[in-house]
Parts: C-alpha cells; structure tokens; sequence
C-alpha cells in the first residue's frame, strides 16, 4: 500500500476536503460572484481558488509526502508530469459556468492514482448534497448507498451525455455539432449539463448510458469521475475505442453492454 | 374575477395538486418503472397517468365549472379548444424521458388561463424540491421567495437552453443541430436537460438566460411556465419575434435585454 495509510484512509481525506469546499462552493452559489476571464468561454471564480487552496491545503497536511495535480496550478505554473507516486488531481470546481449562471451542476472533483492507475474518486455536488465515492476494487456509491450503471442495451433507448465545450473556431464547433446530428439519429436523447465530473457520476448511478467529451480541461475533470465509473460496474474508454489516456482530454463512458454499438457510432460520427 | 374563486385561491388549489402529484413521481423515480411507447421517443409511464388522474380530480372536484386540457387526455381524445373560459392546462409529469432514465429534472406543471391569458402558474420538481410559482400581476417565487429574471445584457456571456425534441426525420434534427451551431458562435454555452417547463423556471430564476423550443408537446408543456416567467420580469415570444401563441407548440424566453439579440441570432440560426 502506499505511504501515508490506507485506500480508504485517502477517501476518508478526500471525503473530508470535498465536503469542506462543497460549503465555500454551495454559499458561493447563492451569492452574487465576482469573475475573472481566461479565454472567451472558461471562468475561473474566486470560489475556485479558495477551494482549491483549501483542498490542497488539507491533503498536502494530512499526506505531506504525497504529489498534487490542480487546475488552478497548473494553468499557473505548467502541466505537471504524472509519475507512478500517489498523486491527487483535483478540480476544485467542476461546472464553473454553471456555478457563475447558478445551474445547479455543480461539483468539487478529487482523484488519486497510485502507480498511474485511478485508484480513489470522490465527486461531491453541494448544491444538490450528492457525494459519489469510489475505490479501486471497493465498489462505488452515492450518499453511502452502492451505485451501479444503468443494464441499457440498445443505443435508440439511452440517454447521452456530452457537452459542446469551450472552443468556438469553426473547426471545432462544425464536429460538435456534426457528431451531435450523426449521433441523435441513433439514441433517444441526449443531455449538456455542463459538467463533465458530474457526467461521469450521471454514468456510473444509470442517470444516463452514454457520455463522451472531446477537448476538456484536463485531467482534474475526469481523474475522480472514472474510478466511479469503474466501480459501478462501467468502462471508460477513448472515443475513438482506444484504452482510456487520463492526460488526453478525451473521455467515453458507458457500461459494458453499449459500449460497442456506442464506439462504431461515435467512429461514424467523425 | 373567474367564478368560484380568487386568484390566489386557484393558485392554493394548484399548488396543493401540484405537490400531491410530486410524492408520486418522487415514489416512481426511485423504483423501476414499466414504460409504454408513442412513437420512438416519446415515454408515457404509469406516473404521468396517475398524476395526470389525481391533479384532474383534485381541481374539478375544487372547481367544478372551469375546463381542463391534458397532455394524456388530449393525446386520447384530440385537441381541446382553448377558449376564455377559466382552463387549466396541465402536464402531470414533463420531462418523462428524464424519469425513465432517473435524471433529476422532472417536474409537474399546471397552468391557468382566464380569457386565453395565462393567469396563474405551478411548476414543481418533487425531486430537486423545487416549487416555481406565479399568478399574474403578483410576481413569482421559487418555494415562496421572490425570484427574477438575470440581469445580463450581452449574448456572449449568456447562457442557452434548449431540446432535441423527439423527431428523428433529417429535416428537423439539420434543423436543429444547425441551429445550435450557428448560436454557440454567440453565446457563452448551452445546456440541454429534458423539461420545457423547467427550462422556463430556469430564465424566471436567472440560472439561464436565454431559452427556445420548436415542436414540443402542446401548451400543458408552456401554460405553467409562461406566468412564472413573465412575473418574473421575463418576456414570452415565438423565436421568429413574432408574439407568442401557446398553441403554436414553439417558445422562447429571456430576460428583456437580451430579446432583440435573440431574435437576431435566432433568425440568423435559419
């Protein structure tokens, strides 16, 4: 096992720093915010920053030996290398937009890898009081009670989660759009909640069947969200059918039974 | 005033059915359900039927000479003229794919038009908790506080809503993802969550700024909405700019600042 205690010792961390930002988050929420711009689209919120400090803080105390992935600071400072040590990659607030709009999807995202492997998620949305929790060979759950993915297995009965992102040059926005259009004709249909963490979740608890995105942040969107997935008896692979790269920016998910008929319809979607 | 009663004892009424049919789809959303088809998308489920009973019985058992229109009865028995008499129109439970599938925005929407005006409505999402309501001329609340309209005025930072629908020829999903690419150039992004008249509770509170729809269901889809948007100082129109006609199964909605970009966009989006 790794330095510093056990699997379940860094949920219990985890749990504990999530639920702590979740209340800087769920009051943030409720008041008006004050938002600096990077890019046209992506918000970064003072919320943002105090959470993350304060996640960073409460880890880096209880697992000084440990290494740490963060939005904020690599935007800052430069993408940091992933290495086998145990590692934290943390977006402390997943839905940035949604939480400067006050949609109520929302959430503080925390994994860890052990050896590069995902090993423990915590998702946690304050607004809607939803924590999802997963350990590598431990199960996922919800509020404490075990999740699973939906037994869906015809692609015309899902439902597809995917979000149209931040990129607006016509390239990028043509694909989305034409992917969305290739794919509607095939599932019954499809949701943009704006958070790709919360998507994940939306995956593992059988919410939705089908979820891809292209070209998000990194890997802070999705380094809690695919333990969960995975533990709730889900797959995580890239689009294109590939094995599943955690610093790509490219992410599906769904469980076993569609995954097939989903990766032939996103390669016809291309 | 409308015989048997006030306004704000119509509104009583509808809120005491609105919150009655919410404790069944708060029941039926957590078990399995069996769902019957119309058509490849559209779901019916044993809930909207029950629901669609009890608020029917409730309100002509309180108000036994004003008219009704439903989403169940019209789709058995054809169209029900509007007229000005007191009508209620109500949709027992909109956002049933969202039900089927467990994605939490579900909600229950029963309106009131005196005169063809709609005059009083309830929009309840018995699983997020949330009570929107309005009557006309006396402001709307989310579970009885005031709410408005958001105050942005730019369509850059705005955030759009808006469906799928559940037609699958090719001419009306081009229609639709053409659409959605040409406003993505415009607006800050989009989100995509299965209720019509959620989506309209989302321009009343601010948690989106702009909103359209073509082709949904019928007016039981809009009638609830429409009132709680209005008072809360948004505007009502069809997406061509023209005024808005509740039977003409197409809507958007804003904030007054936004309308003219809107319609720009909207028309440009043709």
């Amino acid at each position: 096992m790794a330095e510093n205690g056990t699997v379940e010792e860094f949920l219990a961390i985890a749990v504990d720093a999530a639920k702590r930002a979740g209340e800087i988050i769920r009051k943030g929420f409720y008041q008006t915010k004050h938002v600096e711009h990077k890019g046209q689209v992506d918000l970064v919120t003072e919320t943002d920053k105090a959470c993350e400090d304060l996640i960073f803080n409460h880890l880096k105390q209880k697992l000084p030996n440990h290494k740490f992935i963060g939005e904020e600071t690599t935007a800052a400072f430069g993408v940091t290398e992933l290495t086998d040590e145990p590692t934290w990659i943390v977006d402390p607030l997943d839905g940035t937009t949604n939480f400067v709009h006050g949609f109520p999807f929302v959430c503080v995202s925390i994994g860890l890898t052990i050896g590069k492997v995902p090993t423990v998620g915590v998702v946690y949305n304050p607004i809607m009081d939803e924590l999802f929790t997963g350990v590598h060979g431990k199960g996922a759950f919800l509020n404490g009670n075990p999740i699973k993915v939906s037994s869906q297995s015809e692609l015309v009965k899902s439902l597809l989660s995917t979000e149209a992102g931040t990129k607006r040059d016509k390239a990028t926005l043509d694909a989305t759009t034409n992917r969305i259009n290739s794919l509607l004709y095939k599932v019954r249909s499809i949701r943009m909640s704006g958070s790709c963490a919360l998507n994940l979740c939306g995956i593992a608890c059988g919410r939705l069947d089908l979820f891809y995105e292209l070209g998000f942040g990194g890997p802070w969107d999705v380094a809690g969200g695919v333990v969960i997935v995975k533990e709730a008896g889900g797959v995580v692979f890239d689009p294109s059918g590939k094995e599943f790269d955690i610093t790509s920016q490219r992410v599906a998910a769904s469980n076993p039974l569609l995954k097939d008929a989903f990766i032939e319809a996103l390669q016809q979607s291309e």
